[in-house]
């Protein structure tokens, strides 16, 4: 081990999801002999997007401009918004090109485990943007797990007397997914949504 | 995907090892998330290694210093060199504690595949340094692959008019090995340098 300062940047390295130490170590190493092509450039990008990137005051969405880009954009339905947990959620939404409306970004889930209360989340704003008579319809896109599904029920109880309709995604077979690899739940899931062939 | 200065870092951060176009989004997310305790420190770190980090003059180690560490270090055999194919299976050999001497890193493999003839490689400047009348032996630590073994019979014929005694890592049973799981090369090679009990 060389410097304190390769150590630093190893350890720093090492707390990104999806890299252990080892992996932080090679990624170090990578970095350092790709110095002009990836190290110099990856410093910059960090403190470009640390300077310019910042949580959009009405969505949570992370952008350069406040409102953000889905917020800013007139053409998207503004009475129709999308809740997701994190902006990666977002993201993937985005990503499918299948949602014209806008969104609401919790900043996670409800969870004992972790301690996580309806307070930790951005429930309230949630809550008050229902109320504004602006909406039509709130999605609550969760994941369909444990956390996110008390989530989904617990705000659909606090947006009950907003008067706005409440609705969740489908849950069935995955496109392209083989019934042979599914889990026992979606394939009951789906079989109850069955629709008309 | 909100602004070009996410794209931006996501598409660097893709290109470390063991982050994918995915997972690269997720670090950056994670990153953008935490930004005190770690983007901002990570920037810091990366253009503090990427000013204090250089090659060693002699054996090829990154170190903040010129020569490194290592070659620095009088307590040190400087008459014992290992050669390794990167700073990565250097540190690794500095984790097992087992090695007092000093270094020679190579760079790389050679590799027919990818077009790495032994001008790229460092091995000039070890032909020099056992020429130099200073060495007693030189180890060759090379990955136990088709290019790193044929990196060491090169190096060996290489070194053969130096006079300096050229020997190579042990094949064998990993330590916590189980011999089931092994592949067929390793029981041989095991065996056929079977030891006294």
């Amino acid at each position: 081990m060389a410097g304190a300062e390769i150590e630093r940047l190893v350890q720093l390295l090492a707390r990104l999801p999806g890299l252990g130490p080892r992996s932080a170590r090679r990624a170090a190493l990578h970095l350092l002999k790709k110095r002009e092509v990836l190290l110099d450039p990856l410093t910059r990008a960090l403190g470009e997007a640390s300077a310019a990137i910042k949580a959009c005051s009405i969505c949570g969405n992370l952008d350069t401009q406040d409102p953000c880009a889905v917020c800013a954009d007139s053409r998207r339905d503004a009475a129709l918004v999308c809740v997701v947990a994190e902006v990666g959620d977002l993201w993937a939404l985005e990503r499918s090109g299948a949602f014209k409306g806008r969104y609401h970004v919790l900043g996670g889930v409800l969870s004992a485990l972790d301690g996580v209360g309806p307070e930790a989340l951005n429930i309230q704003g949630l809550v008050a943007r229902a109320r504004s008579g602006e909406l039509r319809e709130i999605i609550l896109a969760l994941d369909a797990t444990v956390d996110g599904q008390t989530t989904a029920h617990y705000i659909a109880d606090r947006l009950v007397d907003t008067g706005v309709k409440v609705s969740r995604l489908a849950h069935g077979v995955p496109v392209g997914g083989e019934l042979d690899y599914l889990d026992d739940g979606t394939i009951a899931a789906a079989l109850n949504a069955r629709r008309p062939a």
